[in-house]
């Protein structure tokens, strides 16, 4: 089965035996995404290339928790608000390679507003 | 075909045509991870959930690209990282099991170190 | 004696105690800031209006440290980057000024670009 | 005068001639807070060292609003959650001292729960 529908379903299975609908507004689910979305990135705070190179191997299972709640929001908030995420990111995709033209964007790291 | 392996595919051959795997350590690819999520949220700043409601109707596409983007960072750190996401996840979901016993949380919006 | 000056010196002295200059770059900085503004937010995560008042009033130190957090870094990157910042926001509250007219923006939330 | 005293009166006469005070409980006012700070962090995406010291010389006045807009919310949220901003940070520098005793911590950039 498609592990996005799978996941989907299973997180939306684990909210519903908590009862747990009756908080879930785009706000606040939203809010999750951000506070996961920084514990990912608190894992690198201070680490220069080296040092997190080291951190990576010695810590993934954690980093892939943090990476797992933000995916976790991520297919909640689709399914709450009737958005088709594969679809989506397809279609944003697709966008950005309008966006950034290999010709112009190719080793810059500009962004497309100043192309 | 795996969505989440197709996605991943065409992610880092969007990148790899740029050359621009050259920028990428954890630390810029996880920033760029919250200010994706940062952006979601604020799409609900101020408004109250009638207001949401109406909001996401009529906005569902530009609500749907930024989660794609956020989904997005979420493909390309689990391909840097070696993470396979799919498995985090629902190793996740089974600590949250355990976290969230369903008779102490049920229809509580309590963190589980306070439950 | 001015109180931002006052605890910029303190912060930058109790830093040099330290000998924490070295880590400090505006990246790895603003990055600390993000995530002491996102544990203020963490604290009002899935609460309503009347669950906030009363959580406000049995949590103002914590709330309170987290917030203080926040000013340490504000106050630490004005320095590093040689920005007065109390002129930087006696500017910015003119700009909002005419960003905002009274007339136009009044009981409304609207972001000024569609006001 | 007290410049943070100075600087919250003036918010607080901005909030009230647009009325706004009606749209302000904590989680908006903290989402504002995060989504400022993500902003001051944004200018350094991608960027190396070199390149940051280019960038802040050439966007001082921008990195600069920015940075005043994050400690706008520090004093608005100060303000409505009756929180003396200045004793608190007094207040957590001291807390810090006693994390961070200079003798195990300096030169490191070790967490304190890690010292």
């Amino acid at each position: 089965m498609n592990p996005i529908k799978r996941l989907t379903k299973e997180i939306v299975a684990f909210r519903n035996r908590r009862n747990w609908k009756q908080f879930h507004n785009p706000k606040d689910l939203s809010l999750s995404l951000v506070l996961e979305a920084t514990e990912v990135m608190e894992h690198f705070q201070w680490k220069n290339k080296e040092e997190m190179d080291v951190y990576v191997k010695e810590h993934r299972t954690e980093i892939s928790e943090e990476l797992a709640d933000v995916l976790y929001w991520v297919l909640l908030i689709s399914n709450d608000l009737k958005i088709d995420i594969e679809k989506a990111l397809d279609r944003k995709i697709q966008i950005n390679n309008e966006k950034y033209p290999v010709k112009k964007s190719k080793g810059k790291h500009t962004k497309y507003n100043k192309l």
